[in-house]
Parts: C-alpha cells; structure tokens; sequence
C-alpha cells in the first residue's frame, strides 16, 4: 500500500523553494511513496517547473489560500486560517488522504491544529515533541523537548511510553531502556514530580532504566530520556548553542594564519566527516507524538536535505505502524490517566 | 592585606595529591595569598614533603580527624563529622582566620554545611551555585546551577542580583546583562514562575534583558543567566556530555587511518588551541553565592591545574569585595524577600 504523506508547502523560512525539491528528493528514495503538496497555487507551479524529477508523477497539488506566519500566534492560526497551507495538510491527515503530514512551519500553530483537528489517542492527555539526538553509542529518542511546559507524573509516564514505541518503531530497539531526566546534586534528589514519576515508572509496561543525569543524554546511556518540556526545550538548545560555539571556534582556530589553513586543508577529510556524523540535518524532524495521525515538524531553517529527512522520518513512522504501537502500550499503563478535564481545545 | 584561603585538602577525587600541589600553583601566582590546608596530618605531610616550592612558606597545616565521602549523605557529613576537613575549612571562614574557603568535596554536603555555619546574606532566602560558562564573546556568569530544585520568583530575582554581582566583581562588567532562561516554543512562553520572575526582574535594581533561550547561553547573549537549579543543572551537564561526545567523534575521525593520523598532526597546533579554549579546567570553580562568606566548590575530578583555577576563583571573589556588593544590591531590591519560614538549618 503506498504511502501518502501531506507537505506543508508553505512552511519554514524558506517555502517551496526547499519543500518542493525535498519532496521529490524524498520520492526517489521511497518508491512506495506519494506527496501531497499544498500551498498557494502560483508558488506549487513555479517550483514544480523547476524540476525535471520523474517523481513528479507522484506529487499532487492541494491548492490552499493562506499561509501561518512563523511568529503568527498559535490560537490566531487555528481560528483564522481555516485554508492555511498547514491546516490543509492536517485535515488531509483526519481524511485519510494522507498517512502522515510534515511541516517547516510555526510550531506552536502546528501543535494546536494537530490536536484540534486530529485529537489525542487515547489515553494520552496531551501529545508531546519527540525528536532522535545523537549519541556516542548511536541515537536516543528525546521527549518532550517543549510542548508541554507544566508536567504531571501521570503525563511523563504517557511520554515514557510514547517514547519507547517511538524507539521500537523507528530504531527496532527491542525493549529500549527509558531514563527519567534528574539532578544528581543536594540530598534531595529532582522535584516531587520527577520523584512520583520514577515510582509510577517502575510499574509502568515500559524497560525503565531510572534516573540519569544531563550528561548521559549524548553519552547513550539509555534509548529513551524522558523530562518535560522546559527541561527538554532548554536542553535541546543549549546543544545546538554549544555545537555553534564549538564550530565557530574550530573554524577560528584553522584559519588563524597561512599555516593553519595549510593545516586544515590536509584536515579537511577527518573534518568533514566529523561534521557529517553530527549534522543537525540527519537528525531534523520532531514527531508530534500522541495524537491520532502522524505530523512531523521540521525545523523552520531547514535546507532540502534537512527537510528531505523529515520526510523520511514521517514515512518511516508510517510504514512502521507507530501509531498501533502507542495505542497497545499505553492501554498496558496500570495507572490510570491523570484526572485532568477533558481536552480544551482552542478552536 | 593578605588573603587567607581554607582548602578543604581532602575533598574531591584525588584529596591532597592534587590540593597541596594546586594550592602551592596558587601561592606563586598570587604573592598576598595564604592558605590553611585542611586535613589528615600524614597525608598532608606526605603530599607537602614532596614539594620544593618556596611558597610553602606561605602555608599552614590545619590537621583534623574525619574526611566526608564523595557519596556520603549531606545530613549525616553536616551532623556527624564535625571534625571533617570540610567542616573545618568552614568554620575557618566563620571565625575570619579565611575569607574564603574551597572544597573539591560532596557538593550536597558543602552546600549543607556552609549554609548552617556561615548563615545566608540578609536578603537572601537560599545560596545558588553560580559558575562562569565560556561563550562566543568571552563569557557568562549562570545560577542556579544545582542547589534549588524549586525556586520562587522571589529567589530568582535574589539570584539575578547576586549573578549581577558577581559578574561585576569578578569579571568587572560595569552593568551587566541578565537573561532569564525561558523556552520560545509555544504560545504561553515559559511556566508561571518564570513569567512572575520576569515582572519583578523589571522593577529590580539589576540590567534586565529579558527572556533567553537556550542557545542564547553560549552565544553570549547576556552576562548573566537566571535559571532554577534543575534547568541549570541539566543544562550544564547536557554540555559536558555533549563536549565529551565531540571530542570522541574528533577523536575517532582524526584516527580512523594512517592519513587521518599525518593529518592530525598537522592540525595539532590548531585542535590545541581549540582545546585548551574550551578547557573546563579553566572554568573550575563554582560559587556557593548567597552566603556570609566566600565558597568555591571544584570539580571532584579537578586536576591540579582546574583546582588551582578554583582558588584563583575564591581569591578573586575576596578581592574584588563580592559579598559587600551582594548586600548592597539585594538591599536595593524593592520586592520583599520570599515569606518562607525561617532557615530550616539541618545541624
């Protein structure tokens, strides 16, 4: 059965100019594919003209009338844009035109369309951002890394178990470890939250590992790492602050005089595949994970092969049946769901 | 005035085969310095003998009975060892015979200990561990990187202050910039506390920037970065692991054959530099801020060289008259302190 996913065509800083070619870049790689491309028609038809692609043949056009701004508010977009390019491709979702929806765009705006219009599996209370970082033993599955600012214990369990589907899924990880994101400074270890939620862990279907520290994150030391979304927000950009600052510094470093350059030259091999190996690039692609479709964000600067991956990220969650999964091991979650009140949906 | 410095010469990984090399390092750099070496008289002896250094002059020996574990609970250091090297370093500072001490010991238990002698500034509900980060520009002065899992708004402004403060002192920053850590994503930006935080950052005697995010830490956007101890904590150690995965993967890639090795040693004058840039022995120390008296924690690992980085960093704290400039801003803070219950002391 082919695979249809919906693409935002409008989203991101850069629009059809990087999404169109990335999803016929992603046509070539996976035969079983089809793209859905909606955005505003003159837009669609000067970037398609542009590519000699025999993967044309299956991409369609889903013409639309607006666009979400990138600084747009987010209830603003669900309310206003009733025929943004993003909402489009989310009802294509809810329609079952298409398995998947990936988009560049404001992720706030993607969020409360995503659960407007899609709804959370059940179970779940509130979806959350999930995203693969590198690690020195591979990769590990991150979440939430910002949608969700205030966390119940009861909310970080759904996560550990979205989490460790998500791995099993996507990185056929048999039983993936889940490491719950702690301090290890004071007496008194994490707050009451991180505490209760170790103690529900321990119950929960999942292969928990217990508490890790931020440094076991890139160390690898458990597939899965569980906090909430400050936490992980903070600490997701911090990284890329970090690897900026590193890079400016090595660059700094090469090119101090005629000497160094000479020097970079020969390094330039070692150089480059150090950078490949942690190109941000292969990594881009956050799931919006528990609700009832699979979307996908990409980050908003992202260049062709960037949002190329999101792509292959979305089909693979597909293909790999994530959404089945989530739904069996969170029915296997012994504590009930927080007794928050029912969703409260914006629209 | 010479500047008398307690080492807690047991503390840390190694104990007095680094403190009493280090703590000599120290001694040559800064001619008005003293130190009390604080410890097991044999192991003082042993570690002193082996030293030629004519700055050993400029020593003394405080000999005492009991060492705190690296893993010992804080309660049990703080009520049972009252003769531990780190207790009496302390109380070295309460009695004014040091103005400052430092410790490469159980962070936990100095905390403890030098909260209940020394007793926190007026003003001051709780002491934040507060530390120097390198950035893209130079570098930034972040707390609360461990010490407060939960913080009120009231304590965040108190650590704004005294971040304010010791960027001044130390780093001699005229009006620095404070940042307080918050996440973009989403319409509701940032949690309650953060939000009230930054109401009351604005009417405090400090140069408020407003809200960062993550990656605004190592570009260098602010002099200073508010933040509660979890996030903090995470953050930093998020970093370490990150630094340790890079260099692993430059490792690997400037060894992987015998090209990459000859290419290796012709960019070796430039991955030094790059190295030593971003050394955290450099960056070793972190200050336990909010107390009646200066206290560096090191690193427990820290070699000769980072610990002797630590009590540069103490010795700077007293001269450049730290404590005085805390308590000359929290009292210009026009917001009461936190009604918290009085100091909950464990001793």
């Amino acid at each position: 059965m082919p695979v249809t996913v919906a693409v935002d065509a409008m989203g991101g800083d850069h629009g059809p100019v990087v999404t169109v070619p990335a999803a016929l870049a992603f046509l070539e790689e996976r035969p079983d594919a089809q793209v859905i491309l909606v955005g505003l028609a003159p837009a669609l038809t000067a970037a398609l003209a542009k590519s000699r692609s025999r993967a044309k043949a299956r991409a369609s056009v889903q013409a639309c009338t607006e666009v979400v701004a990138m600084d747009e508010p987010p209830a603003d977009a669900l309310r206003k844009k009733k025929d943004s390019s993003m909402r489009v491709a989310v009802n294509l979702v809810k329609d079952g035109a298409a398995q998947a929806c990936v988009s560049a765009g404001n992720t706030g705006a993607l969020m409360a369309i995503a659960r407007f219009v899609l709804k959370t599996l059940p179970g779940i209370d509130r979806p959350a951002i999930a995203s693969q970082l590198p690690t020195r033993k591979g990769v590990t599955t991150a979440l939430d890394l910002g949608a969700n600012v205030n966390c119940t214990p009861q909310q970080l369990v759904q996560f550990a178990v979205m989490g460790s589907a998500l791995a099993t899924a996507v990185e056929g990880i048999e039983r993936p470890t889940v490491g719950l994101l702690n301090i290890g400074e004071e007496d008194i270890k994490g707050n009451d939250v991180v505490k209760e939620t170790a103690e529900l862990l321990k119950a929960a279907p999942i292969n928990f590992y217990g508490n890790i520290e931020g440094d076991d994150i890139y160390r690898g030391t458990t597939d899965v790492v569980v906090c909430d979304g400050f936490v992980g927000n903070v600490a997701l950009k911090v990284s890329e602050g970090l690897v900026v600052m590193l890079y400016d510094f090595l660059r700094t470093e090469f090119t101090r005089n005629v000497a160094r350059k000479a020097a970079a030259l020969a390094a330039m091999p070692a150089l480059s595949a150090f950078k490949q190996r942690v190109d941000p690039r292969r990594y881009n692609g956050a799931t919006l994970v528990g609700l009832k479709g699979v979307v996908v964000k990409s980050h908003g600067s992202a260049d062709r092969l960037g949002f190329t991956h999101a792509l292959f990220k979305a089909h693979a969650e597909v293909v790999s049946g994530v959404l089945d999964k989530i739904g069996r091991e969170i029915a296997a979650v012994p504590v009930p769901a927080a007794a928050e009140p029912a969703e409260q949906d914006a629209g």
